[in-house]
């Protein structure tokens, strides 16, 4: 089934896709939901992210190129950051470019979306805590990671984080086919297989530090062949069986950011 | 005026602290709400996190140990990272140590809690976009440190944020004191003078680059003096004018956090 949200007659409206159609729902995605019997044409509307999520949480470099560069050995801390929920945007929306940077980097992404509570749980249960997925860009300003290796302010820009179009649940992530286009031209597409740390034990570690909560949503990472690209880019980032998210980028028209400023 | 919430009969109340009762109140803290009648004695409930936070952002390393030591200049990118709301737990709180780690640093702060959509503020103007001050505990298991910089898992264990006992709305807090207190023994005690990043630039700083909004909690940093502890510790972080929040370590009885695990 794949749940959107949509803008019609001047409200936020979420809904299940059925071919041409999304028929309008109300009530909690996550627990209990039903018909409005509202019926939009999908062409017709325009979609914001198909969620408002509670955490974006990400891992860092989590792919390899292929299979045999696979390590025998996970680490023993992965890399995980946090992105802002005011950095969420939806399909076709600008992303802005922070003034002071030229350029920003694209990742595209699968993204899980958790719905039921989840503390504590093993490997083999995760599965059942999955909502259902969509696709992410995780917009990354390197520019502005700390020396120290802290990337907070270089993921946080409001725009930075597209997802959509739409969250597939019934969707085997397993083996599916992460892919980024730059104006039409393929730059990532990677086999899920080819992540270091798998869905089920990244987010069952999660789960044994933090209790996750439905609306959280999982950035699993990004293939090889992210790039650096400008304003006027156009990026499509697609994962089989989900759909394609489409954002432009864009200069920002706001000074630079600075702590020095008084 | 202070803001709390409390248990009572089995709810999650919210209130005005008036010397020895607490006024329930209903509506939305920040925008508008009333008295509904209903007065308990403080004494009696049970305080919880005197808000749920939409993002907790915490500054790291913000104190100097003495004023001829403020720099004359300010790094260029400032050290901020996440937290999650599912680590904010309220006064009398349990801290749970995670397993395989037996001690966790205790790190008291000054909370400043957003009332009012912030974007591109500038530093003069922060003041009217903040709501009030909270205490923060700002626990850490600096074991969970990635060694590349990224704090993520150290700080996001479930309990690791203490916040309250209450919102104090009419705080200056440029120059009040933080302090901690291990087991009744002075640990820090700090004016917020020894700030390196002022609170106005810091929440200037971040509104440039997300937006914030009402409920984002930001922990201005810790004093010289936090330590690692262990369990059986009790911990009181008190801020000038806001009150004591006092916290317990125990252990975990949870296995350890491991990626491994399969």
């Amino acid at each position: 089934m794949k749940f959107a949200r949509f803008l019609a007659d001047g409200a936020i409206r979420a809904g299940v896709v059925n071919g041409e159609v999304i028929r309008e729902i109300e009530g909690n995605m996550f627990t209990a939901w039903d018909y409005t019997g509202n019926v939009f044409r999908y062409d017709r509307v325009s979609l914001v992210a198909p969620l408002a999520p509670r955490h974006v949480i990400g891992i860092g470099a989590n792919y390899v190129a292929s299979s045999e560069q696979l390590p025998v050995e996970l680490p023993d801390i992965p890399v995980f950051f946090f992105k802002p929920s005011s950095s969420v945007v939806g399909p076709e929306a600008e992303v802005v470019i922070p003034s002071g940077v030229g350029e920003v980097k694209f990742e595209s992404e699968l993204a899980v979306v958790i719905g039921k509570e989840a503390k504590q749980v093993s490997e083999e249960d995760v599965w059942s805590y999955i909502f259902g997925y969509t696709v992410a860009n995780d917009v990354t300003a390197p520019q502005f990671f700390h020396p120290d290796g802290h990337w907070t302010i270089g993921k946080s820009f409001d725009t930075f984080t597209p997802l959509g179009p739409v969250i597939e649940t019934e969707l085997d992530p397993r083996a599916v086919s992460v892919k980024a286009r730059v104006n039409g031209e393929e730059k990532q597409n990677s086999s899920t297989k080819l992540m270091i740390i798998s869905i089920s034990k990244m987010i069952s570690y999660l789960s044994h530090v933090m209790t996750l909560q439905p609306g959280d949503v999982i950035l699993t990472g990004s293939p090889v062949g992210a790039e650096l690209v400008g304003p006027g880019t156009v990026i499509e980032c697609d994962v089989d069986g989900i759909g394609t998210l489409r954002n432009t980028f864009v200069a920002a028209k706001a000074p630079a950011v600075s702590i020095q400023r008084s």
